[in-house]
C-alpha cells in the first residue's frame, strides 16, 4: 500500500517505502511475470536472428502534452530506434529518476501510459530501477530506457548502402511533436490545436522493411528532418537534395513556426519515418505507407545527389525555384522536446 | 573539436555541437568499434547460454568521492547486478543526462573513469544517448546503464533455493561506501580516511559461482546488509539470524557511525557480496574469498532460520549475548549514495 500522496526521498532508499512504490506503481501497471522486482538481473528468451540494442533518455517538459506524455513517449522513442533499424522490439528496461515531491497520482498516470504503449507495441518491460532526486534537481521525472530487439540476419539496411539517385521519403507531416510540446509550455502566450505525432512507427517500418530497394530508415526526432538529412549526407558521403514543396507540414504547425520564427524542418517528429530507397522502390514504399492510417500523409521529398561538398551537403529546392543549403543545426530551437 | 568549456543546452539538441560532444568525449574514451554513434540500434553478438539483463540509475552526490566517481560507480553497480545473478557481463548501454553548465573537463574525467571500469570488467559499452538538462535541474550528471550478460543454463541461484540451516556470508567490511560518500559531502564538518569499497565484484562471484551448495548472491547497496537480509527473509520465507560480532565493519566507519548515529548495517557497500550457501559449502566459499585481495575480510555472519515471523524476520544476535530484531529500513539515512 502506498501511504503517501507525493514521492519522498525515502521512496528511493532501498527500504520498505521503495518496495511499496515499485510494487504498487511500477509492477502493478507493468504487470509482467518476467518483471521480477526481487531479482538483480532477469533472464530473457531471445529468438534466432540478429539481436540489436538501443538506449535513450527522456526529459521532456512539460511531462504531458497534447497527444502524449513522457511515459508513452519513452516507449515510442525506444521502440522506434529498433524499428528503423529493421528490428522487432522484444524487451525494454526502465530506469526512472523521480523528483522528490512528484505526486504519486501523476507518477501512476505516467507509468500506466508507459505500460499501455509497451503493450500496444508488443514489447515487455522486464527490468527496472528507481531513484529519487532531491526537490529542485529533477524536472518531475526523467526516464532512461534500453530496448532489445531482433532482426533477420543480414538485414542490409544502413547509411553505407545509399546510392546516388536514391529517393528520400517521409511517412507524414514533420514538426508536430516539437510544436505541440512548445505550445504545452505556454511560454509564448499561444494556444493551438497541434497534437504531437508521437507514436510507434512499427506499422510503418514493418510495412516496408520487406520491400526490395529499401536502403535506410530513421525517425526524425531531435533536430528534425534537416538533421536526418545531414546524417544521411555524412554517412553516405553524398549530397541530399530536398524539395521544399514536397515536404508535408501541417498548416497549424507552419502557422506557429511562421509566427515564432521556427523552421519546421528542424523540429522533432516522434512518430515519423524518413526512408531512403532505390528509385524503382519509391513508389511501392509510398503506396505501402499511404495504405496505413499512420502513413496517409507520406511523400517523396527528395533524392540523393553525387558526392557532397563538405560545407553544404544538404540542399533545399525552394518553392520559388531557387535552392539554398540547409545548415547543420547549431543553437537549440526547442530544448527538452524528448 | 569541442570548442566550449562547459556543457550548454545546444549540446543536447541533435545538431553539430551534440555530435561533437558525443564523438570527442564519449566515443573517444569508450573507443569501441561496436559503438556506432551514427546508428539507431547496434547489433550485439551473444554466446550460447541464458541471457540476463539489468538496469540501474546513478545519481550519487558528490560526483566524485574517495575511491571512485559516478562513472566507475555506474559500471560497477550494473556489472555487479549481473555478477551476483551468476552471469558474465558482456555489454552495457549508457544514457547520460547532463546538467547545463557542467565543465567539459569534468565530464571527460567521468567518462574516462567509466570507460576504464568497463575495460577492467571486460564489458563493452555498445550504445549511448545524451540529453542536456537545464541548469538547476540536473545535479551535474545522472547516468542510467543497462547491462546484458550470459550465464550457464539452469544456473540455479535464487531466493527460492535457500533452506533452513544455510550459512550467510559477506565478502568484506560493510558500509564504507555510504560513509565515504557522506564524508565527501562535507556537510557534517567531519573528515576521515574512509575510502569507498565501490568495485567490480566479478572476481568474488566468479570464484564461488562454480562451488556446489551456493544458493544466492546479492550486493548490499542501497539499504545495506540489513536490507539484503530482509530481501532474503521475504524471498525465502525464512528468518535470517545475523551475528553482530561476526559482521566486519572497519574501525573508522564504525567511529563515524557512532558519532553521527548511523547503523553500518543499513549503509551501502558497492563492492561487497552477500552469499547464502549450504552449511557444508560455507568453508569453501570463505576460503575462496579470502584467497582474493577483494575478499580478505570475508566472514560467515549468520544463518537461515525456520519460517519467519512476518513482523520480525531478521534477528541480530548482539555482542552482549542478547538478540534484537532488525527492522526494515524506513526513513533515509543517507540519500543519493548511488
Amino acid at each position: 500500500m502506498i501511504e503517501d500522496t507525493h514521492v519522498s526521498l525515502a521512496h528511493g532508499n532501498g527500504g520498505r517505502l521503495m518496495r511499496a512504490l515499485i510494487e504498487e506503481v511500477f509492477a502493478r501497471h507493468l504487470a509482467d511475470p518476467a518483471l521480477d522486482t526481487g531479482a538483480d538481473a532477469v533472464p530473457v528468451a531471445l529468438p534466432a536472428g540478429e539481436i540489436v540494442v538501443t538506449t535513450d533518455g527522456f526529459t521532456v517538459q512539460p511531462l504531458s502534452f497534447p497527444g502524449g506524455d513522457i511515459g508513452a513517449l519513452a516507449v515510442h522513442g525506444t521502440v522506434n530506434d529498433l524499428a528503423v533499424a529493421g528490428a522487432r522490439p522484444l524487451y525494454l528496461t526502465l530506469a526512472a529518476l523521480i523528483e522528490e515531491g512528484l505526486e504519486i497520482a501523476r507518477l501512476e498516470s505516467i507509468v500506466a501510459s508507459l505500460a499501455g504503449a509497451a503493450r500496444a507495441a508488443g514489447v515487455r518491460v522486464v527490468a527496472g530501477d528507481t531513484k529519487v532526486l532531491p526537490r529542485g534537481q529533477g524536472g518531475g521525472i526523467y526516464l532512461a530506457l534500453t530496448g532489445i530487439g531482433v532482426r533477420p540476419p543480414g538485414c542490409g539496411l544502413g547509411l553505407g548502402r545509399i546510392e546516388t539517385g536514391d529517393a528520400v521519403l517521409v511517412s507524414g507531416p514533420v514538426g508536430d511533436h516539437g510544436i505541440a510540446v512548445m505550445l504545452a509550455r505556454e511560454e509564448f502566450g499561444l494556444s493551438g490545436d497541434v497534437v504531437s505525432d508521437a507514436a510507434s512507427v512499427l506499422p510503418l517500418t514493418a510495412a516496408i522493411a520487406v520491400l526490395p530497394g529499401l536502403r535506410f530508415m530513421r525517425d526524425p526526432t531531435r533536430g528534425g528532418l534537416a538533421t536526418v538529412a545531414h546524417e544521411i549526407a555524412r554517412g553516405a558521403g553524398r549530397a541530399v537534395e530536398l524539395d521544399e514543396a514536397a515536404i508535408p507540414v501541417r498548416g497549424t504547425t507552419r502557422a506557429v513556426c511562421d509566427m515564432l520564427g521556427y523552421d519546421p524542418l528542424y523540429l522533432a517528429s516522434e512518430g515519423r519515418v524518413v526512408a531512403v530507397a532505390a528509385p524503382a522502390a519509391a513508389a511501392a514504399i509510398l503506396a505501402a505507407w499511404r495504405a496505413l492510417p499512420e502513413g496517409e500523409g507520406a511523400a517523396i521529398i527528395g533524392a540523393i545527389g553525387a558526392a557532397a561538398p563538405a560545407d553544404a551537403p544538404v540542399l533545399l529546392r525552394t518553392r520559388i525555384g531557387g535552392a539554398r543549403t540547409l545548415p547543420e543545426l547549431e543553437s537549440d530551437p526547442l530544448p527538452r522536446i524528448c
